[in-house]
């Protein structure tokens, strides 16, 4: 996860997003319950279950070469919920899990309502439970605490990520939604390197990685970007298509079907029957 | 399906796809098999199963108003996997299927390669299967040739979507690959109206839909420009993001997050715990 | 669900066990929670999710032509979960669901544990949610009180059916694990019956079901024993096998091959190539 | 598989009949088709999808310790979809697959009905491309030869078992329902013991366990018979429940709840909630 440069993720919502991550070269990929829930149009709050956004994440991760990080939302209820789920994404080959501390179900970090987090102790035993249902190595739980969201503090940020990582956190991500890096730079500041740190500078994009990086931080997640690009891409060629009455207009702008053979190894898969 | 004027639909390989065709103001969705197997970034030609093109159709249906026409390939099988196919499908809610004349396991037309077809009898005999599986009025059977695709000519075309017709199909769908319409043009002209016609200008988007009524084409299929408009966002998006640093540079280009909201009816859901 | 005699309800947790509750007659098949978790060998303490129940739950109803009723246990989270849990449950063809007022998640209510209840008015509001959900006018909603199970007292468990019931509910659920029927004849003794009763005489299996009817109950539900019978019958027959080093032993006391193709009809099925 | 000890497989459909298998000292379990589709009334004839003979085979898996050795018909098509078999199926930590060298679609082998094979050289790529596609190590290959169903003859069968085994095949099946052992001896006897061999006595019980081991028999499949005793104890419980009007009669002779509760270990789940 952390060779000492900055790692770079990209969020995805199926093989195809993610297969198209690894060939920009980003690291990881983050299989985003918003992409997900929204690639279903359903809202993202623990509405879809974790048999579906497993589905996602191991789709994701049988068509690339680079680890997925699954964001497993709360864990999905306890700790009973936890270990299952643990062992599931273990199962199915993902790398690493991401839980956040907030109560389940739980609602989109960016939506406007109340993101109430569940008792430092308790989450400190979802971490325990998750580490302790792992049964390989190489299996990573990053701690996502809401505290910011929630509007507790950066000391409060701090001394929840600072638990979780004594409860066996391989990595802590530390979220917010203010238009400016502060309360993330003052994080940072306060924070002493135990383990690694993870952004997510979807409101502060303004903050360049490289000065995150500075700051500390060893993970930047770039988390729905493709997401919005698709909706933006389909709504443009949708759109074209039916104001001209013919996919003229688009064809230049799009990928050739040959890019879609080879992203699907259609060759490779062809010679098999040869 | 067609009330005299010309049917536009839209390819797509989710329910986030298939909102953006409505939003569009497209009439039906298209739920490709190209799209979905790319989507996996696996090849179109019969790996993916029933279930996972039926998983993928039926979420498309569930976040639209309009129908769903999905693409099941041969049937998946012979006479039993038909049947069984019509009332998985019909049961799921989808209003239309469209079966092709080539042998299981296919590969997609668009591939280099050999694209064998069914004797014309035992495809009329799916087709009759089709029709006497279905539950309910309100289910339509498409019949599609690959007659042109495998170099057949526009008489066998003829011939076998004649059989289809009496067979019991609500429609036939005529599938070339030619640059130009002329062997489409050909087919319409030959054809007596007897139902429907489907065409998918895919590789001849230079013929207007208007022009494809004018010579009695009643549904035009723009079938992956959707996906490939996806790849190239996804490829413009994360290669920016990778060379700036930051996802700034794409921000002004690509949807707000609170227009994802709205696609998820978020605001109608938070209402559910007010 | 209730035409003024007493229905009678096979629990099971696949379509085969449906099936054959259909053919011993039985009117209607609950879908249950307990059984679907023990066919997986997991816990009955909600860490399957809806879409796992959900597939049991479907795939029976595919099979039989009697009525689904499926265990929601408390409906997998807030009124969120609800929603989307009665339109899943309604579009895959389900005719009733049954939810329990604890508190997510769940533990099976013999197991030898707390069983919070979720607080009357919140309970209430799902239920109002579950009916306000529904689309059409052929789905159930009913409400099961655990307030027994929790040793709250039959007074506690009228005060909370008779607010469901007003919440709209089409029935309740009362459930208890006393080896005697004691505290539900009270209870129905207390009912006005302005909605049928459900009982589950799982440990109080010397109360009849005509006694039941006559003190007023309208639903008796056989809940596990088809599951326990399961078990019991394949210790005997592995054992057997193992034991004797042939099979011939237990020839006679199981199924021929040839009732196991009646129950996939399989001659109507090749009929389809014949 | 074999460590020159007859290997005795136990049949079974979900995950409970695989660990009653285990419990009872099977040493491995056979994820049937016949009973997969039976538990969802479906015919054994290509009907069902990979996907859904993977899920059930995956969900045994999980629950034991010992292999699963999954009976995936012919493959699902041609030698793509075997590639892509066998990587779902390592990927889902299968321990062996079992490819029959029938026509896909096939139906039951003890279905009265013809059952067309493949010509040999094209089975024996199936088994190349099955070998050529898995990963690790700890694969195995099973091929099933039906020339004995299809009424080829003994030399028929040794000429394809041999030629698969040369072909990558890890050991062979070899299948027959003829009410006595006579062609089964036959085969034994004209082995060379290249590689283990399969057989599955369901039509000839009488011939031991023991028996066949003399003769050169590897492994031993009990392929069904669990299945066909549920059939059974389901008809003798849910008929006597409604007969007698309370399950009291049933109860001495099921399994407690308490053996369910052990089963799925609910006490170690509970812990995790302490």
């Amino acid at each position: 996860m952390a060779n000492g440069r900055l790692v770079r993720i990209a969020g995805a919502h199926d093989a195809l997003g993610a297969k198209l991550a690894q060939e920009a070269s980003f690291q990881a990929v983050w299989a985003s319950s918003f992409e997900v829930s929204a690639s279903r149009c359903l809202p993202d709050a623990s509405v879809l279950t974790m048999t579906e956004y497993l589905a996602a994440a191991a789709a994701m991760q049988k068509a690339i070469d680079i680890p997925v990080v699954a964001d497993v939302d709360t864990g999905y209820g306890n700790n009973l919920n936890v270990a299952h789920m643990v062992r599931e994404y273990e199962a199915a080959g993902i790398t690493a899990v991401c839980i956040e501390d907030k109560v389940y179900p739980k609602v989109n970090s960016f939506a406007e309502t109340a993101h109430d987090l569940l008792p430092l102790p308790d989450f400190v035993r979802k971490i325990e439970t998750a580490k302790a249902a792992q049964r390989g190595e190489d299996f990573y739980v990053i701690a996502r605490t809401e505290a910011l969201i929630n509007k507790l503090g950066v000391a409060e940020a701090l001394e929840r990520c600072y638990a979780y990582a004594e409860g066996g956190a391989d990595a802590v991500l530390i979220h917010s939604k203010r238009r400016d890096q502060g309360e993330i730079v003052e994080f940072l500041n306060g924070w002493d390197g135990r383990c690694p740190v993870v952004i997510v500078p979807t409101t502060y994009p303004q903050w360049a990685a490289a000065d995150a990086e500075k700051h500390g931080a060893s993970v930047v997640i770039y988390a729905n970007q493709g997401l919005r690009a698709t909706v933006q891409a389909l709504r443009d060629t949708f759109g074209t298509i039916l104001a001209d009455g013919t996919s003229l207009g688009v064809e230049d702008g799009i990928a050739p079907i040959s890019d879609v053979f080879a992203l699907q190894k259609l060759d490779d898969w062809m010679a098999l029957e040869a």
